[in-house]
């Protein structure tokens, strides 16, 4: 269960499968499109933090000039998928060692029948090298040429990013090429170079075309004879290093031969693997989708960078751009902290010097303290679209607000900060860093929080929680609750640094105005907020929520499309029906501080009101940690699984645009904390199991104060 | 003065220098971008009525894929102004046969010196033609390496319209190279071919380089010794024909040589001075800002083609993304109609052509008849964008409402119609296609009119005049007489086609449902509109003007920006500062109906309330006309040499951006109609000049019925 495996080509579903096979090693990625190319493929690298200006939502990462380009043509015919007879396609990623293999036999139009395996990998041993091997086996006697380049005109769905600075031959080797750009408004340079290596011998000429540097090989071809290509391609970028182009061509010049690379590639592989991986036996399904899933994580988490973040998509596909959200600190971040902290701590770092564009934002909307945008990318300033162009109406334009008023996510940074700590008991970092992140963010909702003097409470009105079917709502429980943990938080970091760390937080007292006001403050704000509790216990989603129309979402079934489309955006939010499990949001992530009646009370309302096959693919993966909460494995498991199709079986619709990340970090803890029902203590931790019936076994390792522990749940 | 000369470059004025530099044959425009290329390049070649999708304005003329690319490598050492050392630098257009010559004297970095000298030259005697020519002379022993290419990585300033369809070599010719794309939503394909003819022989390679096609020729330099190169550049698009790929390979396997060439575009351009130049004597600058002008003119205008329009900048840059605006027909059509009626005739069949869209347009809008857009393109939608971003908070837009309420531009259209039917005496195509414009667009204006039963008349609320520094204004004068005119016209047209084409008249009786009703109710219109003229007989620009705060525009200078910036959108609109005179252009368009007390008065209240030098680029030269009428050729001189210096002088900033149409058209306007006072009669004509205290003569051609009249006119 280590493979994901294609064995016919359907065009129709080319650009799920380019997301499915996209490969990488937490520096770039690269989707799975033909080294040869296809008609209307969105062939697509992304390198990290490589982020350039674009209309609308101001910054995107920038499609990297292509590496892989590679056209055969067989006695002037060109091999293209699209063109002659495909008599065999299979493709298939090993998991296991992060290469990606196609086999093709093809027939020309004019009858040249041609077999070709094509490999690729992504070194994870050393992030600066690509490797990609081409083996042809022509069934004619003729000639066979190879054409393999680095090109400069890769765009994002139609916008141009890179301009070119300088292609050619290298002079420290002339055997490498090189292509060196840089992106047009923030001036990132990237520079990628490459070398071949072929057997049989092959006649070779350097094309130094215009964006588009080709070695230009030429063979023999003898019926039955394989023919032979290796492409070593370097990368760098100016975020590396001062002169990216000497770095990516040393980088080239010195790579290691394929069987070699592939050797440390398989090696490095087995090191994160022997970390995170997951094993359930008695479901096939299960235990390829969970390593599916870790597998887009971890080539898409930053090993040697701590200035990045993962978007939503990953590294894998053009969705929201490369943007951060929530869904790397609450969906994401736990496998991390749990199986990679290191990786955990660079994804944290990079909000940590994000501080201050935060406290920009909150300034600029009238607030003290650190406010972190919805969609953050490169700076760290608010890059959530504002405007959209309508979708039939020229005259008229959709306002997402989201980038306004959705800021629960200030708290789930301070979250994630916090459980890094808990988990990791990496007191320097935390004391460092994470105490501030907390620090500061109960700043802002301190200057956030409104006093109803009426009331007598203090409350968080026209705010968006998790559940996005409901905007410009009051008193959304989850983000009062989390305000009012961040608040609590922050007052125990702060005791917590005074006896453990006296001039740090003498420090922060000063630097942030932690007066003995302000501090008083946030006590009064924490034992005077705001909670809709119904009479019975039940939890309000929000102010009046229990006022809205009350639907039979069951009744509906079967739908085919999201209970928002159905009722229309206005429609839906005058209803009860939710996009995702708020309240039981809330439950999971503080489960310590409700009882198992208040999450069963509260699992039962809120479930069958929840649009769990259209509504957020977030939602699923803890809907089944509750459901195993709750007693029912089996139910967890309809969740769970849905969370795993999402990129594989594309169950709905959108993986063209890339993995969803934040599904992918669910499906493990859907596994670690809902069937297996891990719980850390002080100084150890327990289990529950709540095993799916036809489960067999479920093993995994986590670290716990830097210790590898490992569970290995047997029916 | 026949020719533009620069004697130096400047890097910062490089993107003017492009834009003044465009040549073309009214089939397609190229910048005069550098053939090696130059960082930051403004490169575009713009083909008329390839358009293709984009954000926000709905659609652009796409930048084509790149013909010119031509690099120079000297013993391995490349040819690039921002390397080495510029020892000489000249560049000259030579208007009189659309050449462009470039010459330099370059030192390379390590030392190697060499001149060269670029002539191109797009063909007017053959559309689908292209030529280039490189003259080397090394002042070194070595090697002179040429890559010459056509590449498809163009894009419209960061969007990318174009995709691969084939490149390689022609199995027609192999002499001849390809490259065939097509635009990304609209599927227009186009494609380019080339050979190369090279003195001495080179050894000469092909590289079918992905997306850049390119012949790479290898000389040995001998000291002082000249190497040439001539480019032939074959072109087509699936708008011309079924197989476009195959017609820009014929073309280019079958073009002449250069010399012989040349030869034909010299004659075909004297055809072209023949019918259209301005001779002026006495003034050097106004002689080439003229001649520049209908140079400008005549490389935009289709000769072969009635499906597509001149954009407000031309074919010579992004501004305004190629649409159309009434800037063609006010501004740039009379210099056709006078002196290419075939030119004047295509472009007006563009607009009769799109009157369906003009009526979805005024359906849309609750209206009958036809209402043209604001900016038209490819298809006569609206193209006008709804919204634009705000420039500075990104929470905001700014809606532009020309598209929905600047109505004037049908009865623009409907004038433009008749004035080529009153100068040429085309009735034959006036009563197929002008009669069915005119009698259209007068239906809208009867539907939009609206009565005011308290007032007893007919009003236009809500619309934008010429001037628009005022919006949303009721009764705008040149609006209403405009409407009233296109009503007016209308009756006469429609007797007139009873009279000479009864079978065509009730057609169209028959077609656009001219019941007595209707008619009827234009005749009350006509009598009924309401015309907001002062006690003094002074015309009130729209209802309520006066009432506006009056502004003394001579106290603010000097002053280098516009009114409207110094006193904002909403400032300026509270103010009685015009962006271009709106009443003196209604007493311009139709002369005949004010009396000369009535001008003179307007003009002397007007005058001194318009923003000349920072409002509209359109007002300068109707300002002239206006005050040779008033005897003031002096003062007459002022505005037109500012209309003369939109372009070679910048004077506005924005020549980047491409050529001002509306500007060049209207110079030819000032000239003819203004200092030499020319106008017809019905059987002959009449001048009244008027020329500027320095001018010794004055001499230039036009048509009327068809035949080359001549008006010189000596001191």
């Amino acid at each position: 269960m280590w493979h994901i495996n294609e064995t016919s080509f359907n065009p129709e579903s080319q650009h799920h499968k380019e997301t499915i096979f996209t490969i990488g090693n937490g520096y770039l990625c690269t989707r799975g499109a033909f080294e040869e190319g296809y008609p209307d493929e969105h062939r697509a690298t992304f390198v990290h933090g490589v982020f350039d200006d674009t209309p609308i939502v101001f910054t995107e990462l920038a499609n990297a000039p292509d590496w892989l380009s590679l056209q055969i043509i067989l006695n002037g015919e060109r091999f293209s998928l699209d063109q002659g007879t495909l008599e065999k396609f299979e493709r298939s990623l090993d998991m296991r060692s992060g290469v990606l293999t196609r086999n093709v036999r093809w027939r020309s139009p004019t009858g040249l029948g041609v077999t070709v395996r094509f490999e690729r990998f992504i070194s994870l041993a050393n992030e600066h090298l690509l490797y990609l091997r081409c083996q042809i086996t022509p069934e004619f006697d003729g000639m066979v040429e190879i054409h393999t380049a680095l090109t400069n005109y890769s765009d994002n769905e139609g916008l141009a990013h890179w301009r070119l600075l300088e292609q050619g031959l290298s002079n420290v080797d002339n055997q490498v090429a090189y292509l060196h750009a840089r992106t047009r408004v923030t001036q990132i340079q990237l520079a990628l170079s490459m070398r071949v290596k072929t057997s049989p011998r092959a006649r070779i000429a350097f094309w130094n075309a215009s964006n588009a540097p080709t070695f230009d090989l030429k063979f023999t071809a003898r019926h039955g004879k394989m023919i032979a290509v290796d492409k070593i391609v370097g990368v760098a970028t100016s975020r590396d290093v001062g002169d990216p182009l000497a770095l990516a061509i040393e980088h080239a010049a010195n790579a290691p031969a394929w069987d070699k690379a592939l050797e440390a590639q398989i090696q490095a592989w087995a090191e994160e693997w022997k970390r995170s991986d997951v094993v359930i036996e008695g479901d096939n399904e299960a235990q390829l989708a969970v390593r599916f899933s870790l597998f887009q994580l971890l080539i898409a988490a930053p090993r040697h960078d701590n200035r990045v973040n993962i978007g939503a998509k990953t590294l894998s596909g053009f969705g929201y751009r490369g943007h951060s959200f929530w869904d790397t600190e609450i969906f994401m971040l736990p496998f991390f902290i749990y199986s990679a902290p290191h990786i955990a701590r660079n994804l944290l770092d990079y909000r940590y010097q994000r501080l201050p564009a935060a406290r920009e934002k909150a300034r600029a909307n009238g607030f003290d303290g650190a406010q972190f945008p919805w969609e953050s990318a490169d700076t760290g300033t608010e890059v959530t679209p504002t405007w959209v162009p309508h979708f039939s109406d020229r005259t008229k334009l959709i306002r997402i607000w989201t980038g306004d008023i959705e800021i629960h996510i200030s708290a789930d940074i301070a979250y994630a900060a916090h459980l890094y700590w808990k988990v990791t008991c990496d007191d320097l970092w935390f004391a460092e860093k994470g105490a501030e992140l907390i620090l500061d963010t109960a700043k802002f909702w301190a200057a956030r929080a409104e006093w109803n003097a009426e009331a007598n409470y203090f409350e968080f009105n026209d705010v968006i929680g998790p559940d996005e079917y409901h905007d410009h709502v009051d008193n959304n429980f989850f983000t009062n609750y989390m305000a009012c943990w961040n608040l609590k938080t922050a007052l125990d970091i702060l005791d917590w640094l005074k006896r453990t760390s006296p001039s740090k937080a003498d420090e922060l007292i000063q630097r942030l105005d932690l007066t003995p006001e302000r501090l008083a403050k946030w006590t009064d704000i924490i034992s005077r907020i705001f909670f809709s509790i119904g009479l019975n216990g039940l939890i309000e989603q929000f102010e009046g929520y229990f006022q809205r129309r009350d639907i039979d979402l069951a009744a509906l079934e079967p739908r085919n499309i999201s209970a928002q489309a159905l009722f229309g955006i206005e429609g839906c939010n005058e209803t009860q029906i939710l996009k995702q499990p708020d309240v039981l949001m809330l439950q999971y992530l503080l489960h310590d501080e409700f009882s198992d009646e208040q999450v069963h009370l509260n699992y039962t309302y809120y479930t069958p009101r929840t649009d769990h096959t259209y509504g957020s693919s977030l939602g699923p993966s803890i809907q089944a940690i509750m459901a195993c909460k709750v007693g029912k494995p089996d139910d967890a498991y309809e969740h769970f699984i849905r969370a795993g199709r999402a990129d594989l079986r594309d169950v709905r619709g959108n993986a063209q645009d890339g993995i969803h990340g934040a599904s992918a970090g669910g499906t493990w803890q859907a596994v670690v904390f809902g069937f297996a029902g891990l719980r850390l203590n002080e100084n150890d931790w327990e289990i529950h199991p709540r095993l799916p019936s036809h489960w067999k076994r479920v093993k995994f390792n986590f670290y716990q104060r830097g210790e590898l522990q490992t569970v290995d749940i047997q029916k």
